[in-house]
This record gives C-alpha cells, structure tokens and sequence, in this order.
C-alpha cells in the first residue's frame, strides 16, 4: 500500500462527478481525474477499479443499510411496514449528499451503458431485498412483490427528491410515496367482486 | 425485395432460439441460424437488425397491447383497474408461446448483456405505461407508481408462468399476482395512524 492521502476516496469521487459533469463521462480519462483531485492513477485504482465503478460504489452501501434494517424489523411487523423501515434506513444513506445525488443522475441519464448498469444494480436491490423477506419467513410470492414494489416506491421518492433544487426529506417523501402506492391499490374494485355485467 | 418465403420471420426465430439453447447465444453466429431455417443470411436482415433483435422483437408487440387496453380503458376506471385490464391485454400475447418463452428466458438469464437489454425494455414499457396514465388524467405520482407497480406484477407472475413445466394461465396469474400486491400492501398499518410509543 503506499502512503495514506487524507480522505483520497471521496476527493477522487468528487473529481470524477465534476469532470463526468463539465465534459462527459465518456470524455474524462482516470488520469484526469486522478490529477483534478491531486492524486496519482496509482492512487486511483487503489479505490476503484475503473472510472464506472466511481459512480456505482456507494449502491453496496445503500443495499447494505436497506437490507439490514429489514432483518432487523421487529418480527410482528406486516412485510409492508418492514418495508417502510428499510426504506426509512436507505434514505439516510443520502442526507447531504444531494447536490452530488443531482449531478451523478445527469450523467447517468446521458449514457445508455450506464443506465443499465443502475437498473441491474436496482434489479440486484430487488432480488436481496426478496432473499430478506423471505427469511424472515414471508413466502413467495409475497416477498417478491414486496421487494418490487419497495423498488418502485425508492425510483419514484428518489426521482422526486432529485427533481428539486433543494434537498428536501427523502425519507418523508419515501413516506409519502409509499401511501401513495396503498392509496392506488386500494382505489379500484375489491378483488372479491365479480364484474358487472355491462 | 427478395422472394417471399413462408414465414421467414417465425422460423428464423424458431431457428435462432433452438441454437441459443444448443451451443449458447454467443457462440451461434446469423449464418447458422440462417442456415438451420433453411433460408440466407440476407433473408435474415430483412426481419432482424442482429441476433439479439430476434430475442426482443416481440416486446413493442407486447408493450403496444399493454399500453392500447390502458388507453382504451373505461374513463371512469380507477388506475389499478385500468392497469388491470393492461395486465390481461398483454398475457394474450404469450398464449401458446410457453415453450418458447421459457427457451428465451433460459437463453438471457444465462448472458449478462442480453439481461441489461431485458431491463431496459421492462424500464421502457413502465415509462410508455405512465405516460398513458398521465394521459388520462392520472396524477403524478400516481401514474408512475402504478405503472411501476405493473412491471412488479407482471415480472412476478411471469416468471411463475414461465416457472411451470407446462403451460397455465398467464391471464389468471396476472389477477393473483395483482391480488396478492394489494394484499400486501393493505396488510400493514393504516398509513394514518401514528406509531405507538415503544
């Protein structure tokens, strides 16, 4: 290992974000980055293992925090209200970090290849969140559908809390987006109610 | 344009899914599915851009029914029940199609590009979906957590469909899978009670 550069992670992410931002993620080279942040290429790939990878490193973490505050709900709790806690707990993983949330999503947005990496990387959200559930003893396919629909209500939280120029409470919109999903399940027929003839 | 053939389209598909399922997707070059249908390589780029479009031809034929029922929904229907109806739409494009679909589905899950592009065409259709909504007069977020919603019952009783040695009824798995989603969600705690104190 060579020597310790105070905090060289986050300054290489910061440089990354902002160069991705001024020229594109396509145009911006490792070496530029390294030298924006005042580091070696060297000292780079001791934290990344390519200039993507700058972009998608914190989606460990947040699955982690997400996942963790389900198996740890209280064992009484309906899935759904497990769900709220995990979603509650992920959203901590953003406090502050909302100006750096807004640029990462334009450059994301601009590149197809890294679009579909964040929609593999929600996908994998999705199948720990189910594996979760179901250890919880939540049986298919409750857990499955749980874990999409937690999904759903993140994209949507996420998407509405990165819209703004300020940053406002994720978990409160989390909060918001999830009655909104009870309220629209809950609008239409009963299921139990056949058809009427028309 | 060259001679009709009968069904050239159908049997390079045919063709194309049979090698996939032999020797792999990467390993199978346009040639040989050409070949295997008994038709030319030329014939084959009238119907497909590549080998992969073979595998996602269908999906804008299933997103077109998806999101016409949508459309075309009574105007006094609530979002799920609109999305209900999208949901039955789209089941009758799989109709007879058993066989075929569980060969694909072992063919993507077993490549990790043809994955990405599966997700993307799931992420386009919820998008095309929430428009319509939006369209009718649905609200955000309403449109798009119901659209998101109807990605996660349709992902859900898909793979349940496709699961099954033979083939069920995809239009009844739908139903369950929908009921299931709104049982869950109505499961928990009413979202306007507040949390007792622990």
């Amino acid at each position: 290992m060579g020597r310790w550069e105070p905090n060289a992670r986050g300054r290489l992410a910061e440089a990354a974000l902002e160069l991705y931002s001024e020229r594109g993620y396509e145009q911006t080279t490792v070496a530029e980055i390294a030298k924006r942040a005042g580091l070696t290429e060297r000292t780079f790939f001791r934290h990344y293992a390519d200039k993507r990878e700058v972009l998608f490193a914190g989606s460990g973490e947040l699955q982690e925090l997400f996942v963790r505050a389900v198996a740890q709900a209280p064992e009484s709790a309906a899935p759904i209200d497990v769900l709220a806690l995990g979603l509650d707990a992920a959203s901590h993983a953003f406090v502050d970090l909302h100006e750096q949330a807004r640029k990462r999503h334009a450059v994301i947005t601009a590149n197809a290849e890294l679009q579909e990496r964040e929609l593999i990387k929600l996908a994998s959200m999705s199948a720990a969140l189910a594996d979760t559930l179901r250890e919880r003893g939540v049986p298919e396919p409750a857990a499955s559908l749980t874990a999409e629909a937690g999904m759903a209500v993140f994209k949507i939280a996420f998407e509405s809390w990165i819209a703004a120029a300020e940053e406002g409470d994720l978990a409160r919109l989390m909060r918001e987006s999830l009655d909104e999903l009870k309220a629209v399940t809950t609008a239409g027929r009963k299921p139990s109610v056949s058809p009427t003839a028309s």
